[in-house]
């Protein structure tokens, strides 16, 4: 039986201090969970549930953690990813009465599946997952508890995919929003948080730049252009591979150029695949890529680049630097690899994963999603739900008012005028 | 009765010369419509249709109507804003075998709705609408004729808005594709279209320039942001003013500065408005302008400046330039109007409307739909409809095809692996 | 004896008229000129002064040459360029009680050369040039009014180029003052100047955008960066060819594509040459463009794209829209030419030229640098002159005030800190 | 007296190794010194000469001295800032048969003072320095190695404006190459090298985003305008001050909004001080500043915002995240001062300095200047010296020849036509 991380620490007391110290950075930078708090401390809204978490225990995700712990549930979180979790913020977090965090970073397979069981364990009536493993092991291991699940909420790209196909095979259960999707997530957490932090985390792990470089961005999904919009924002030149024609002509369209992966491969220097889908970059690929490119992977699962077909290739792997390995082909071209193929701004060294006021948007999102679940979760039947607009746009108009920006009102003459259909040219 | 334009212009002969000329410029310049021109002129699939159109009568406009001519179609067209027309033009579609145009620039409101009557008169079986005039004409004064129509498409965002009100009134009796909806429509024609010809339009007009200007941009709609991205891209500092909250955070999050039009009226050199709703700058707002300012509107209908206010406070209206108003207001400020406030992209002297590419895909789209209308027109109910997706697609890989830009397959591991939800971190 | 232009037309008193509403558009969106028409009217700096000018003719430069008549000079002015006159703004200044204009527009070489030959008859005291034409012929043909001659303002990158081999040879016999290569030239006019309305002439001739196409930009100086960066703003890919090893490398190193033209004309949707040299593209280039590309100068002569060649290589040429000339090649394809190979901004049928306040900050310096040529001619020897930074300085304080835009002061501790050199790390 | 680093670390030998990886890592990605070290080991340049350097101490730095030292010469180095040392790397070097090292990080005044002292006892015929520390040092203490000493180079902004004010009190007394005033410096160190590391250390030390961020930046030299460049391209609003008016107008006319400071105290999220001046940020700007506000500082030395002054206005003083001060205002705002004031792409925790490729290319230039001095020294005057512009062209080639880039040659006839002033229009 897996323990919460404070009993299998060293030194907790420190860890926590130090924990502590990274959440209390991150929550001065997340008005709209500090608007929320107010109301969820005064209303104790969550009085009587459990929420189960499994996502990367770092301190953003540890203040959302805490919101809901705030707003009275019992919480038990682990990790969605065996390298994002950052051991000092999961003490800190299992400190709070209402919290106990089992994730621990760096655990094998079987510690992580083990974690997942012991937050199952807690029986929640909410789910709240970062790539739908928390959700799939339920159904697949924990049936009985469906009946009293109430809803969940589900953060990514990738775990929305997986969940809609589950939800086509006729096999989920319970109902679950489709966070990833809304405006306020998809627009700024993927298009801003991703670009930004997958590009600085790469310069940052390599010290190299970017301008002049080709940069090389598989799929042009929200993720895929933010990284191509910031990339060329640093004067990058933005080749574009897609399987989709209407995302392949608005990147033409865009300015980018747009090529097969086996034609960008001979001309990038920087490869960041964003597509949420396997084989991106492939043996054939590798082949006929310069000496000295960089590889690394935006998109949630590790499965983007075929490493195993690099590793095979290779004559040989060094670690030139922390969170980089040289794949040495037999003709000397050293292929570098970021983070081992996994998400670019989560698992290198000095990654931080999104940033903190992107994250606060897309968590208020999930708070007020957990809210709706409670409050009216019986009127949602099994399946994925698209978040109601209203939700969203609460969350956006939370965050104008945190950044002091007014906006105009439609007037009464307005709302008239787009709603008639007389009026003539 | 009105006549159609061959016959009320002095020299009609050298008019369809000279239209014919700007018709094969656009033509040569359609790779999307040429691909369809050899399947519809081998096919003839309207064979057994009349299709009334009102629209723009410009070169770009008179290539589709002409293409579905070649298709098998009886034509019948008209302008949908009597200063859009260009009389050669006109006269040039009028002159193929299967066209009757009616359009002639700057008639009068009676004229302009008795052209529009000339066109009913034909017994359209399929309407192609650009503001949705003639699907409203049809549904006042001919209601008759509804039976026997299998369906219309609209172009602009201004006309789906309304389409959409009359269908929620119940009011709308046969089914309309909302062309303007599909994202070749909206992520081009819209963005790249409106964008960059309504800044071309001013910049060719009043001679000035963008660098270190303010530009006002009323709406962060699609028109919006391209009017915003590109008026950025001329090194202009862009205020982005809205009435919807997300939208409002968006254009934020661009890096834009977004606040309430008053406030922004004291600060812009230039505004243009693209929201499709009406007093998006009002009397309020002329009062804290500075002297000289250009105002510009680049959405559908002439209402989104106030000008009614505008002139009553004026002591004076002079015109500087071509194409341009000088309100004089009592304190010696002069606001400057393009166009009286009619589609700056359409109604400058020098004005040419969208881009021809992307009109190509814009058309495109409306000649799929009007291929679908008479293949499957009975499967659609009355209504406001979204162009299927498939057909959208099918646009968008005729111009990548057409542009040699070649993008990756799905593999079939890659489609396995979209369509699963199984695997794990 | 070539005449004012008032004697040549039919009808001088509508022509002054309509010139004068240019004139009167163009000054009211030049402020540094306002600001130093205050000052000219009052001080009368030029009363003994004849100014003679070649430049182009239209409403900006009208406003030049109409501050130094005000300024008390007698100005005689003709055009630099066969296509850029504006007849009525030639009337509308020969009007002026103290200039004379022999401006027409699309004069034989004959004709264009007596025109400046009219000019130098006044014998000028001050030469104003726009390509050294004026400079050219004085010291060609008119050397005894070298004398009398207290110097010189060129504006143009080609002028100063050809003047410093001039002087070079040791063959510039009076001061010259490279108003071209001042900052507030160079930076903006080039900059902005050139890169918006050589686009903005190029889109409103084709009724083309620039979204998704590939513009291939002959030269990376400042001109070129305009293009490369304004074309780029609106969703081109951009292509640069250069000569100069240390510019090709900055246009990498900004994120676009360098390669030979050789290579670049096979890319390339719309060319636009700025090197202000001959043959950028060349008979080989034109074998292997695309059907239906755009190539456009914005360089000062029309020799950057080989006509001569070109015309030669075709079959036929046709005219497929005013302001464009279609080259069919044997093999079909269509090479459009724009505005005979000249100025793109200058000589299509609806181009303006540089947009108004560019002008207004570069002729600013000229002005300054005709007055310090009244005031302190005498302190500079025959040759070409970097104009003092003082004067330089003078206009960009006068603009800013003009704009509203304040800035801070250097502190005394702050020049006291940037003056030493013995404080540590 | 000063020991090398080796005598003073406890395991010199795992630094070494780790100081060996980090230099291989950027060799590796120096292509400019690859070239100019085949060249170097072949002709041994340097075989009689003392070279003494003071720059940080990093992997980059460390190959350029490791060039020299392969070059034939006899490299004594030390650091130019206490914080930027890599000890390993200064291990690494010092293991270097030719290369005495005696950097190491966060000494104190006297032992940095001390260090600088043990380089001179080596009696260095050429310097090199990055803010002319040592050059000082010399002039002041040693004065009786001038005569020996062939020349040096100086790398920053700083450095360079320190050496002509000394040049102008007639202070200086051996020649100096202004390494930092080449294009290939100037252009590309400041501007992208500067402008994306400085961002990414801020990102990565703070998790924040810029999107949708106010980011202030004071200066708009080469530096100023890199900063403001990047940032806008990841979607921030970029406010500018200056001192100067021409360059106040060249960030109004690209876009950016220009105000005083105290002014963008009230708006800035983030401040970035590039200007090589003190006082940039002080007393009375502080007082204003909004809560949360990060501070950072982009200048060669820790005086352009007034820590002094906000010090003394502090309640306290706290450590929110490593790199990170926070001084607590008595009102209760928090100000996060990013590495005290110091550089901060070279002194938060995270960071790596100046990205690999761009140091490649101002190395280059230093490692041609320090050629030329061997060779040509006796030719240059004691005094601050452009670097001739065939040496830094002659790193242009390398680079581009190194990138795989292509460019055009200028023809016979072009040449010609650029030095003939004869032809007209």
């Amino acid at each position: 039986m897996t323990a919460p991380i404070s009993e299998r620490l060293d030194d907790p007391e420190s860890a926590r201090e130090e924990g502590r110290r990274k959440m209390d950075w991150a929550r001065e930078h997340m008005p709209i969970l500090a608007s929320l708090r107010e109301d969820f401390t005064e209303g104790q809204p969550f009085a009587d549930e459990v929420i189960g978490m499994a996502m990367h225990v770092e301190a953003k995700t540890a203040v959302l953690a805490e919101l809901l712990a705030e707003g009275g549930a019992e919480v038990a979180i682990t990790g969605c990813n065996p390298l994002s979790t950052h051991d000092d913020v999961s003490a800190a977090l299992d400190a709070h009465g209402n919290v106990t965090s089992y994730a621990e970073r760096g655990v094998d397979d079987d510690a992580y599946y083990a974690a997942m069981e012991a937050v199952i364990e807690h029986e929640p009536t909410i789910t709240v997952d970062d790539g739908m493993d928390l959700i799939a092991a339920i159904h697949e291991d924990y049936p009985e508890l469906i009946d009293t699940i109430v809803g969940g909420c589900e953060e990514t790209t990738t775990g929305v995919h997986r969940l809609r196909a589950m939800d086509d095979d006729g096999a989920l259960e319970y109902p679950v929003f489709a966070v990833n999707d809304t405006p306020m997530k998809r627009l700024f957490d993927n298009v801003h948080g991703t670009g930004e932090s997958a590009l600085a985390s790469i310069a940052m792990t390599t010290n190299l730049s970017y301008a002049g470089k080709t940069v090389v961005v598989g799929g042009y999904g929200d993720c895929g252009r933010g990284v191509a919009k910031k990339a060329a924002g640093q004067n990058a030149r933005v080749i574009v591979t897609e399987v989709d024609a209407r995302r392949a002509l608005e990147a033409h369209m865009e300015g980018y150029e747009v090529m097969p992966m086996h034609e960008a491969a001979k001309e990038g220097d920087v490869f960041v695949t964003t597509t949420g889908n396997r084989d991106v970059i492939t043996a054939e690929d590798f082949e006929v890529m310069q000496d000295g490119v960089l590889l690394a992977n935006a998109g949630h699962f590790d499965v983007e680049i075929d490493l195993v077909a690099l590793e095979e290739m290779a004559a040989e792997v060094t670690e030139p630097r922390e969170g980089i390995e040289a794949y040495v082909m037999p003709d000397g071209r050293e292929l570098n690899v970021l983070a081992e193929g996994r998400l670019v701004n989560l698992a290198t060294p000095v990654a931080l994963g999104h940033p903190v006021e992107v994250m606060d948007q897309s968590f208020g999102v999930q708070a007020v999603c957990v809210r709706e679940l409670v409050e009216s979760g019986e009127a949602y039947d099994a399946g994925v739900h698209d978040v109601p607009d209203a939700l969203d746009r609460e969350v956006a108009e939370i965050k104008l008012d945190a950044e002091g920006v007014a906006f105009d009102d439609l007037s009464e003459a307005q709302a008239e005028y787009m709603g008639s259909w007389q009026h003539g040219t």
